[in-house]
Order: C-alpha cells, then sequence, then structure tokens
C-alpha cells in the first residue's frame, strides 16, 4: 500500500479550520487565488504520491551509508531530489527576490506535509534548507545574501542546521564549538557537532552549514553564541566552486528509523579551521537560530501530521480488505474487520487525531503568514504571538499523535504490522524522532508555559479561548443531531483549559509550573484540535463537501479524546507535589 | 546499562499487593515458607542479570538465521538456555510427578518477568513450553504424558504453540490445517502455520509442537478443532529419538523487534503427512488452547512488565547521568536532568505504571494459584473467576503500558535514545509485539466484557469492586498527609469503574459494547491498578519498607494516572454512537 496526497481534506483543512480561505478572501495573499492554490496542491500531491512515496522503503532497508567521508544516499534519492527542486518545490514560499515563489507558508507547509507522508527521510532534509534561507534572509548581510540565497532557495545547494554537541543538546548554550576571527572578517571554526541531519549527503554539489559556535572570551551560555555561515566548498571570487573547507562527516549514526537521511557527526579544524562567515552580530545567535528553529519546528509538527496520514491510510487499506471474524448483522462468511466496532474505534482515533493535528499545524502555518503581510504593525504583532503561541502546541502534539496513530496503525494489522515487508513498522520507527529532534516535546511544553503563555499577559491564549467559545457556541446554535454531544465534550474542553491557563498565568514560573507542562500543552491541543475540526465540520454542512462524514470525525474527537481533559486539567493544577524525587532515590 | 532484577520490590509486590503473604501465611502453599520464596527470587536474579541480560544485544543484532531448515540462534544463547534448564528454572512451578518442583505461579510469574526483562527474545521461548506443559498435563492422557512431560518440565526439550494460519489470525476458528486419522491412533497432518515462535531452534534435540487441527468433516469454526503433540523428531519404542517427522521450517520472519526469537513459517507433511497424537477429545481442541493460551497470556503480561522495568532502570541511571541545564535551586553548573520536574514526571510515570502493572500480574498469578490450591470447590472456582477476569486486563494493560514506558525510556534518553548502541531503542522495538501476539489487546478487551464481567451475574467484579472500596477506606483511615489526594482520586476512578460496568451488565451484548470494550479494560486497569500501589504504600507504612518512596509512588498514579478515569467511563457510556463507519468511507 502506498501513499496518496489527501489533496481535498488538505485543501478543506487549509481553508475552513486554519483560516487561509478568509485570509485569502481579504487579500492577504495579494492576487493570489483559489485557483491557483488548489492547482499547487494537486500538483504536490502528485510529485509525493507518485516519486517520492515509492522511495520510502528502499530508503529505510539501504540506508544512508558513509564511506572514505563520502555518503552515498539510497537508490533513486539524488535524483528524486534533484527532479523536486528543479520542480520550484523548495522555493515555493522562499522569498522572490531570491528566486523563490513567495506563495504562502500555509501553502508550502501543506506541500511539506506530503513530501514527508512519501517519506518522512526525504523530506527532512529540504525542511532545514527552508530553515536556514529564513534565517539567511532575516539576519545575514547583503553579500552573504547575494551570495547563497539563490542557490539555497532554489534548492542548488542545500543547508544544513549545526546546534548540538555531546554535552550540549537542549542546553544549547553549553555548546563549544569555537570561532576565531580570521582577520579578514571571516572565522575560523573548530570543533564538533553531533546529530547533524544531511550534514553530508550526495544530492548537491554544495551543502552550507549553518554554525553555532562561541568566540573567545564570549559570555558564557546562550548570550555568548554566535551563527555563522560555512559553506563545504568555499567559493571562488567569480561565485564557483573553490577549495573543500575543513569540516567533514566523521561518521553517521545508526538510528531506529529514517534511516534513509544521514545523520552525522562533522568536524571541523583538522587544518587549522573552517571558514565561516558571520551572520547577525557577534554572541547573537541565538535569535538566528530562533529564526531557523521556528520554522523547523512547524516543519517537524507536519512530519507528525504526514507520518500519521500514511499510517491511517495503510491500515484503512488493510482494515478493508482483511478478512476476519463475523461483525453482528452478518449472516455467513467472514467480515473485513472494518466491520468490528474495535477495529472502527482504533480507525476513528488514527484519523481524527490525525486532522486535528493537521487543522493545529496549517492554522500556525497561516498565523505565521498573518505576522509576516498583515497590514498593519499591531495586527503583525498579534499574529506573531498567535504563531509563537500555537507554535509549540503543534510540534510537540503533532508528533505525539503521530507516534500514537503510527502505533495504532501496526495494533490494526495485528502481526503483519510487526513484520517489516508490510510497512507499518518502518512509520512507527520513523517516527519516534520527530518528539525528540528540533526540540523534545518536553521542551516545547516548557517553552509554552514559560515563554509562550505569558506574552501580553496571556492576550494570545485568551483570545484563542475566545475563538474556541465561539466555536462551541455556534457547534450548539447549528441544532444538528448528528453532532451528538460535541457543544458539551468541547465546551468542558474549553472550561478545563481555561481553568488551567489561569492557575499557570496566576503564579510565578516554577517548579510546579513546570511539572504541569506537559500534561497542559496536550490539554491545549486536544481543545484546539476538537475546536478546529469543529469548524470544519460546521464548514462542511455549510458547504455541502462531505458533511456527514466531517461532522462524525468531529463528534467522535469531541466525545472519544476530549473527554481526556478534565484529566489533564487535574494533573496540571493539583498534580505538582507528587513530582516529587521521593520516589526515585 | 544492564538489568537489575528488582529482586525486593518484585517481593515486595508479590506479598503486599498481590495477596501472596496472605495466601503463604494461610498454608495454601503447604510447608513452604517466605526465607524459600526470596532464596529463589535472589538466585533467579541473579541468573538473569548475570547470565541472561548480557545476551540481549547480540541477539538484537544478530538474530536468529535460518539456513537449510536449520534455525542458528545468536551467539551464547543455547549454552544459557541449557545452563538455565540445568538449574531448574523451567519446571520451577511444574507438576511435580512429572519432576517439576511445584512451587506456586506467583513465584513463577516473578521469575518470568525477570528472564523476561533480561532478555524478551530470550524469556519467550520458555513461557510456551511452560503453556504446552499445562495443557498437556490437563488434557494428554497418560501415555503421552508419560513420554513427553518429563523432557517439558527439565526444559530438555521445548514446547511450541501452533496456532495461527494466514487466514486465521484473531479468528482461529478459521484454521484449515487436515488432520486425517492414520489407523494406528494416530494422525497426519497437513497445512501451514506462520507466526510459530521458536516453531524451530538449536537450544534443544528435540521440539514438541501443539497444534490445532481440524478433522474431516468436522463442523465449521471453532467447534471443529481439535488438539495435537506434533515431535519434531518421533520417538522409537524405548523412548530414543526416532525419524524426523514430516514438518519443517520453511522461512522465519523479518521482525521489527524480538530478532533473536526465530519467528517461523511451518510446514506439514511434505512427504505425506507430519504424525501426530490427539491431545483430548476430537472437535474439543479449544479448551486445551485456552489452557495454553490462558498461562501464555499472562506469561505475555509480565513481558510487558518486564520490557517496562528494564527501560526504567535504563532511563534512571542515564537521567541521574547525563548533565543539561541547571534546574531551580541551583546556583551554578550545570544539573543531572532528573532534576528538571518533565524529565521527573516521565520517571514517576514510568515506575508508577511498572509498578501497577507488576501488582495486576502477579494478582492473577495468586488468584490462578487459589484457583488451583483452594481448600473448597467453591472457593477454587471464586478463585479461577478472579483469575479469568484478571488475565485479560493483565494481559492488555500490562503490554501496553510496556510500550508506552519504553517510549518514554526513548524520550528521556534524547536523541541517544533514537541510536541503536543506546538499547532503549531495542526495548521500545522488542515492546510493540506484546500487544499484538496472543490475543491482540483488543481481543483481551472483548473477552473481558463478552465473556469475563458476566460470569456469575457479575460476581468477579463485584467482589474485587469491594477490595478496592476497602483500600480507599484505608487509605482515608490512615490519615497521613504524604498520601495527599490518593484516596480521593482512587475513589473516583473507583466510582467510574463501577457505574462503566453497571452499564455494560445490565444491557446485552452488542456494538455498543464492544466499541467501547478498549477503554473499558484501560479504566479497569487504572482503578486497580492504583489501589494496588495504594496497598503497597499502607504496607510499607506499616511494615517499615521504604514506606516514603511507596507512598509517594502510589500518589503519582493517583494524581497523575487516575483522574484520566472519568474520561474513559464517559468514552464507555457515552461513546458508542461516534464509533461509526459514516467517517471511514
Amino acid at each position: 500500500m502506498t501513499y496518496r496526497a489527501p489533496v481535498t481534506d488538505i485543501a478543506f483543512a487549509l481553508k475552513h479550520s486554519a483560516g487561509f480561505g478568509s485570509a485569502l478572501a481579504e487579500g492577504l495573499y495579494g492576487d493570489l487565488d483559489e485557483e491557483v492554490v488548489d492547482a499547487v496542491l494537486a500538483e504536490a500531491g502528485r510529485f509525493a504520491s507518485d516519486i517520492i512515496a515509492p522511495l520510502n522503503t528502499v530508503g529505510d532497508r539501504q540506508g544512508a551509508r558513509l564511506k572514505d567521508g563520502i555518503v552515498t544516499t539510497p537508490d533513486g534519492w539524488k535524483q528524486a531530489y534533484r527532479d523536486w527542486a528543479a520542480a520550484g518545490w523548495n522555493g515555493l514560499s522562499g522569498p522572490t527576490e531570491w528566486g523563490g515563489q513567495g506563495l504562502p507558508h500555509a501553502v508550502n507547509s501543506a506541500c511539506i506535509e506530503m513530501w514527508n507522508s512519501a517519506s518522512l527521510a526525504f523530506g527532512l532534509g529540504p525542511v532545514l534548507t527552508m530553515g536556514a534561507v529564513e534565517a539567511l534572509a532575516a539576519h545575514g548581510n547583503d553579500g552573504l545574501k547575494k551570495t547563497y540565497l539563490p542557490k539555497l532557495v532554489s534548492g542548488e545547494w542545500t543547508g544544513s542546521m549545526q546546534l548540538t554537541e555531546p554535552q550540549a543538546g537542549s542546553d544549547v548554550g553549553a555548546l563549544r564549538t569555537k570561532a576565531e576571527r580570521a582577520g579578514d572578517g571571516s572565522y575560523r571554526l573548530t570543533g564538533q557537532k553531533i546529530f547533524i541531519t544531511y550534514g553530508e549527503h550526495d544530492f548537491t554539489d554544495n551543502i552550507i552549514h549553518f554554525v553555532l559556535a562561541r568566540l573567545p572570551n564570549a559570555p558564557a551560555g546562550t548570550r555568548g553564541i554566535s551563527f555563522f555561515l560555512v559553506p563545504k566548498f568555499l567559493l571562488n571570487a567569480d561565485g564557483s566552486q573553490g577549495p573543500r573547507n575543513d569540516v567533514r562527516a566523521h561518521s553517521i549514526e545508526h538510528k531506529m528509523g529514517i534511516h534513509g537521511s544521514p545523520t552525522c557527526t562533522m568536524v571541523y579544524g583538522d587544518h587549522g579551521g573552517a571558514t565561516g562567515y558571520l551572520i547577525g552580530e557577534e554572541n547573537r545567535g541565538m535569535a538566528c537560530m530562533f529564526t531557523m528553529m521556528n520554522q523547523a519546528r512547524l516543519a517537524v509538527a507536519l512530519q507528525g501530521v504526514a507520518i500519521a496520514e500514511r499510517s491511517t491510510q495503510q491500515a484503512l487499506a488493510y482494515a478493508r480488505d482483511r478478512k476476519q471474524g463475523r461483525a453482528s448483522g452478518l449472516k455467513e462468511g467472514s467480515s473485513a474487520i472494518i466491520a468490528h466496532p474495535d477495529v472502527r474505534r482504533m480507525l476513528l482515533s488514527m484519523r481524527a487525531q490525525t486532522r486535528a493535528a493537521r487543522a493545529i499545524c496549517y492554522a500556525t502555518a497561516v498565523a505565521i503568514d498573518r505576522a509576516h503581510r498583515n497590514a498593519d504593525e499591531l495586527s503583525r504583532q498579534a499574529a506573531q504571538e498567535r504563531a509563537s503561541l500555537l507554535t509549540p502546541v503543534a510540534k510537540a502534539f503533532a508528533t505525539d499523535i503521530g507516534i500514537e496513530v503510527s502505533s495504532l496503525g501496526i495494533q490494526v494489522h495485528g502481526g503483519m504490522g510487526y513484520i517489516e515487508e508490510t510497512g507499518a513498522a518502518q512509520h512507527y520507527r520513523d517516527a519516534r524522532i520527530t518528539a525528540i529532534y528540533e526540540g523534545t516535546n518536553g521542551i516545547q511544553a516548557i517553552d509554552l508555559v514559560a515563554r509562550k503563555l505569558p506574552v501580553a499577559q496571556g492576550a494570545a491564549v485568551r483570545g484563542h479561548l475566545a475563538d474556541m467559545r465561539r466555536t462551541v457556541e455556534r457547534v450548539g446554535a447549528a441544532n444538528n443531531p448528528a453532532f451528538g454531544a460535541t457543544g458539551a465534550r468541547l465546551g468542558e474542553a474549553v472550561d478545563s483549559l481555561e481553568r488551567a491557563t489561569s492557575w499557570l498565568l496566576g503564579r510565578p514560573l516554577d517548579d510546579a509550573s513546570l511539572a504541569g507542562a506537559t500534561p497542559y500543552l496536550r490539554l491545549f491541543a486536544t481543545a484546539t484540535g476538537g475546536a478546529f475540526l469543529a469548524e470544519e465540520a460546521l464548514a462542511a454542512a455549510r458547504v455541502g463537501s462531505e458533511p456527514e462524514a466531517r461532522i462524525a470525525i468531529a463528534r467522535f474527537f469531541a466525545e472519544h479524546l476530549a473527554p481526556a481533559s478534565s484529566g489533564l486539567e487535574r494533573e496540571v493544577i493539583e498534580g505538582a507535589d507528587s513530582v516529587s524525587d521521593v520516589a526515585l532515590a
């Protein structure tokens, strides 16, 4: 069973729950119209389904291989990457002045989902290049931008993100890679980076590394970190390829999944130091990193949606095909297992969570677009705050459900799910990293509670709560029995979120708030995902697009997943005292 | 980080929450005393930690290999198995008349946990032999018992369980393997079995297969299934090894985990049919299968506990060692990550769920012992009903949390968790099968709701609810502030379980009850696990054995895991209508 891009669902979520439809209608994207968007999504869907998806299995089996410093990607991957870049996908939402098409981040996000459903290990590379483009465009000087952006936007070169060191993972401030001024405006970097995704590969002739390092005598911690551009090959004055820079992949990791993507240990300075160019100001590298990272966090969130979508498709196909037992109502013969209530419950849980996570991700992308494009500074600021609030929720929730859904995908297959040839196990193995990289989900929860909630005295979260209340009211007003208890259960979820939010906002940040951060994030996502699905259901009834099915999935979410909210609220508000070390001695 | 058997915790759970202590005191096990039990557990812990645990990694890397019909197990495994059997572990609770030691199932269950913590793939094999012993001892004729039981009890031969066929997984009644009467009292089997664990291996000179097959003209479905003993090598009249039987391993599966254990496709009848011997009566094979299966289900439940325990140990060790960031209260330098509240929450969740699942499994084992050993028929019957009720709960809950805990184990390790060399990923891969084999967890939930609850008008579940109410009262009466909200939260969980139980018992079995079966089982386990941990905490306070730590873990469970109960209750009672196929079209 391969992947077919769910272009209709994707477009529907984009327009009706993520708010892309109204943004388009109000002219946020200039003269861009729905037809163009639909055409782009359809074409992306074809490329993902027809070209990339068939490479996913070979990627897992062969993996990326390192020999004599050279990484070879799996059969067919290099050509697929080049075709993909040549078709313009890398620069879809890239800046037009550097050759990008300037399309909305929201549309690019939908495409990122599709590339990653087709193959997580393949889709991961471009995501890092796009983050690097964002950071360089925002913080680089004109010379660097002119030299590097066109080829990074086109995908002729890729960008890598180099933060982690053995002693500096979540604690990025502990990094030790050194950068010393060379006297000619450039720097010389020495040190080691680990877990560098696509740090070395054979897709492109050059690779541009974006590296965090520390200047001599820099302040300790994150205030002493600077951000550098370090090309694999230096460039001659005319822009042609110059000598090899003093950076190399020393080894690649043997990982549980995403085998096709090389994860490298990079060594800087075997011969005195790799030449690097400062981006932004000295000791201000964290700002650049966050620009790159926020984009990448949403992309990883989309990976969660992507693997959940692919797992759901595969499980649904199997459940329709596999006959086993006899469901109630059938007189003789055996039933497809989809007819059994417990299997249906699993499949509905998969679909409902996938769509909820998708809606949250796309809504985040629209907020990012608004933060850049809204007419006035105040509304750009508000949109930025909304994007900041939603980004950790999208990242942690979508990747958590990506793991849960891919696990259900195995379960639906029974014993066949555990056999590698079936493919369900690869999704499960691939998905597991997404809760870890680009900031573990625990870090996302802390970011939400410690940094994002308190902004403007909680204005963004209060606005979001008010939006959800309106959704709950609209569900009630629809007065449609097909919604069942959707309104009631969502209303209770929003109540729980509101109380937990007030509790957090009403106290200083301390160990008690941090102890509840993860259940708080899950509560936030549960209420939000449920509200977004209800919005889709209401819109479907309005425009007549599969209303029964969309109402049914919103209802399933409200009646089966939203009821967890009261328990999550308790964990946040009453659970801190029991997160003690007494039982871990 | 290797495994150290937590012998103290194991003995404590056995005695104080599982009811083994009072069974011992009242003489259920004759003159067996606590000292002997402690000595057995300590020795098993040494064997598991020192001999088996070091073989776990090589088992994963090498896997079992098949060549020319011969399976080679990983380096060191054959010798370890032979040493293990020679030490008498295989027959620990085996029938004394056939050479077993006749120790309690409860003690053997504790040992099974340890073998499987040390290596799931290794521990899996003996579990099947033990189930086969049980079935043969209960249903076989004297001749078969005399011939086969001594060497199956000693472990000189192993037993395999052969049920599944391509079209007959959960639906065992759909099996097609044929058995024809040979005229001499034996049968000739032809057909194919799949997913046969240790169907072929190099540990022992002979392997005794226990095979479900269908006689000519047998009734359709499960009423036409018979149970056969089919040795790999036939025996000569003097009991010595005779000719090879007509059964062979045709291939072994390429699985996501438990690589060390060969999972075979078995072919019967290349040369006219494998010789088999009927166990029990013709067409009454299901009863034999359930004898074998119930034992195996509890053993798989113990695998869930086992992998959770090992994952927790490894994550704890890492979290104490790995420094990253600065926790509140620390002025300078960096903290071990265990000091961060979110990491502590993960570790506590791991430990609390592991111990809750352990208590449920051991309580099931004690109920099995009572079903065999209680003085009068009525109390044996009651114990049997309790064992039957708890078995599906133990199997599904313990394996589900085994998966969840091993996933948290990866998360605590951050990026290192995704690297195979760390070992956390192997636990996660190994654990995933346990929710599938010996009856998927969905089948367990259906078994609980459809077959186990209604027995004797719910007498067993009502007795269990009353037990838990008493625990809640005792927590209240203890009047110890260290319990926090333990009593309140557990009381609510028991309320939820009681309402959901009454709802299920008050209606005919239909799609609505089946739709809620999985959340019902989770609710059942949550209330039960919480109550058992509270019992351990109360006992710890009474006998002065780590009371602070045991109260803290009971409290964490009650305040963080038990609050899910209200949502689970809603799913059961109000969720059925939304488990429809409307959204899956």
